[in-house]
């Protein structure tokens, strides 16, 4: 890399040449917010040499082009609501802010798709549809998240197990590579076999193979009809196995999740709200979704017939619209809830048949190291998280430090990690590998595999100036 | 390349160190099967210089090794159901044929999934899954295609509407590199963001980054209950509008096809059996899914309420099942009807809300060149097929040559194509470019995405054995 060579003021004028004063920062104070992303601890913090805010693709490709020639490295931004350090800038590295290509450029009502620019967050999204009476299934947790970033991490969320990932959504993409080209990929369409998926390669690549400016969305009409339902169990074994037996009976809810109580408790209290089973040791949060109340109400019938083999203590269906939300609201914010104590946050995903072993698992994990783990997710599609608590964690208290937490966490981590590779599953189903994950990414995806990766990587950008070091080094 | 140095009978014996006698055809009678696809001229017609049938993934990857010492390109093949001469051998090259290669491994009934190798035949998996009470949605036309082919095809199909192409179903994939590596990509997990989507990269990449061996897909259980609707209209316009009303209306059916009369009329004589419709100039035929025979005659009502504004002719329910089979099989036999005066077969994919106004371009294109184009297709998702006849086609009857077909042929072709991308549209939506669109795609997607595209062609396979040529040149 060659950025030793070039004063940090000789790049921001350069910058300024491209996209004017308004869209640089570079005063220390102005980068602290984006030295790092939403990961819980302080480890991933790295101030960049300046902060671009462009408008336009060609002020995108004008930056990259930049860099390119001066060698130095340039992490793409949205919202900064990741949780893999996969958008926390390199040493001597730009940020390159998608924040101001904030526009909703085409709403489809025929071909049922939005066009937007990198920059808009899903509430944005999420209201602009919502005028025109459709609807965006995936929910991915914070809807502070930009559209750039979410396809850059494939972001997944509760709703994934029936209609997928963002994956499943994307259309269309304008992504700008290395080398400055922009390309179209995809455009409108809902099926092509015209070459290679690159566009499925630049989702997940977190900024590493092109800067992602624009997407084309499928988006469908919102359901007729949605219930809430949620059903306790006197363990969290009996809760995960009933999933099983919900999909083996060919229901598909819209959302399944596994939720300890001693997590909801901590976010009651949060919140001030209560969760509305009492008894047992942990809820499944079930969403239903069709055509109409009818319908939905069949189906929820259904899930008490099939449930009924599985010991639920009662199954509560959420009445009205108010206390659905409530509902909702004390799922999603189980993160902010248990995020002051939480050292790590982790994200695998296995087998659905094989969560409630890998539990059982976790159960030993925090025997053996003394450290909590607080663990829900999703539970359709086998997607776990679970805390690692770095301080004391009873009854949904958080407590006192965990003294040797660090040095334990160390190895309570390996083991994880080796349990959901065991079972056949990845170290992150939704959040990324960033810089967090990729020590295990070889050993989890094969050295064979993260080769294929790093070749492909060298092709695109052979300069390495695209958020090298994230996913693999 | 060094095929030149070696003769065809040290290839021959060396692939015999490899796979045994059993495996290894030489003698020109034996090769013509593997010569070509189904593309309906003979003008992409290659003799191999042998077929060898792998059994094993070791074999596999020994025959890649060998073929990348020696400079031999190496074509995988499934059924050879192909319809873009995708799997038609290099010259100098081999076939590596992945028939013996049959065995459905393992059903996983508890995460609703099957693997199978790359040479078991659709009908194969169908018939082993129905035993254990399990659906794959996807239906691309041919059950004798096999799994690797469809793979490497993203082969889509009349039900890909609703429930997407063969992409979507896919969780894990082992693919044999040009290095003779084996990724084992995936796995039996229902999301990942655990570092480059490549199992997406291998899906439609037609045999040239990788040798699909083995397939994990995603079942569900069956519907409950399905009907059939055959809905005519006086024009196709009217049959093709009619569509969009339905989704703008939130209705997504199973399948969607829209079909010509006079298409039909050609394959009711092939099979000796009659369309329900007899009014109207090209019908509907819509299928509907769902739990319960109840819940789908609502959508079925519901399908009857939003198109009364559409001018339907009648709407017809296909009452018994055999009826329904009837119609599903003239369906599916339209290619095999139109087949013998085919010169080729278009399979452009557009945004849906387009297709009436192609359709009226392609009426021109039939007058100014006095070519019959013969059109149905998957109007749900803008995947159009029409036939260039390279005969004389009135009222379904296939009559003598159109003198200069050929030549009027290519200028048609190029109009069609211009056509098509005018609209926002790809070349091909399932069958793949193969051979036989290669020389449109740069101008499709772009010279530049082509160019990233052989970026990755040349890092995964620098010394370009795997099925060079293909896709691009």
């Amino acid at each position: 890399m060659g950025q030793k060579m070039v004063s940090k003021n000789d790049i921001v004028n350069r910058i300024r040449d491209i996209t004017g004063s308004a869209g640089v920062l570079f005063e220390d104070g102005d980068l602290e917010p984006y030295t790092h992303d939403e990961f819980a601890t302080d480890e991933y913090h790295v101030t960049p040499l300046a902060v671009i805010k462009p408008v336009t693709e060609r002020e995108v490709a004008g930056i990259i082009n930049l860099c390119s020639e001066l060698g130095v490295p340039v992490t793409a931004r949205g919202a900064g609501t990741g949780l893999s350090a996969g958008c926390v800038p390199c040493e001597g590295g730009i940020i390159l802010s998608l924040e101001k290509m904030n526009k909703v450029l085409e709403i489809d009502e025929e071909n049922l798709s939005v066009t937007v620019q990198a920059g808009v967050t899903l509430s944005q999204l999420y209201g602009a549809i919502r005028e025109a009476g459709l609807f965006f299934p995936p929910h991915p947790g914070d809807e502070g998240a930009m559209i750039g970033g979410l396809v850059a991490a494939n972001a997944g969320g509760a709703r994934a197990v029936k209609y997928g990932t963002i994956k499943q959504f994307i259309r269309g993409l304008h992504v700008v590579m290395a080398d400055g080209a922009i390309l179209n990929l995809g455009g409108n369409i809902m099926k092509s076999s015209s070459g290679y998926h690159l566009l499925d390669l630049m989702v997940g690549s977190e900024g590493t193979l092109g800067i992602i400016t624009q997407a084309t969305l499928s988006l469908q009409r919102p359901p007729g009809s949605m219930e809430t339902l949620v059903i306790p169990f006197a363990t969290i074994d009996k809760a995960v196995e009933a999933v099983n037996v919900l999909f083996k009976a060919g229901i598909i809810p819209f959302a399944v999740e596994f939720i300890e109580h001693s997590v909801i408790s901590c976010v009651e209290k949060l919140l001030n709200k209560s969760w509305p089973a009492k008894k047992g040791a942990a809820s499944l949060l079930v969403i239903l979704d069709g055509p109409g109340e009818e319908e939905v109400l069949a189906q929820a019938e259904g899930v008490a017939e099939e449930l009924a083999a599985c010991d639920p203590l009662e199954i509560l269906l959420a009445e009205q619209k108010e206390r659905q939300a409530d509902i909702l609201e004390l799922r999603s914010m189980i993160y902010e809830a248990l995020r002051p104590g939480t050292g790590e946050l982790f994200d695998i995903c296995i087998p659905r048949s094989r969560i409630s072993s890998h539990i059982r698992f976790l159960r030993t994990l925090e025997d053996r190291y003394g450290i909590s783990l607080p663990t829900y997710g999703h539970a359709g599609d086998g997607n776990i998280h679970t805390h690692s608590m770095n301080v004391t964690f009873e009854e949904g208290v958080v407590g006192d430090p965990v003294p040797g937490w660090r040095e334990k966490h160390e190895h309570l981590r390996k083991e994880l990690y080796a349990d959901a590779m065991k079972r056949g599953g990845v170290i992150s189903g939704e959040h990324g590998i960033g810089l967090v994950k990729r020590e295990y990414l070889p050993e989890n995806i094969g050295e064979n595999t993260v080769a294929v990766m790093r070749a492909i990587k060298k092709a695109l950008d052979p300069r390495g100036i695209l958020n090298p070091g994230k996913i693999f080094s």
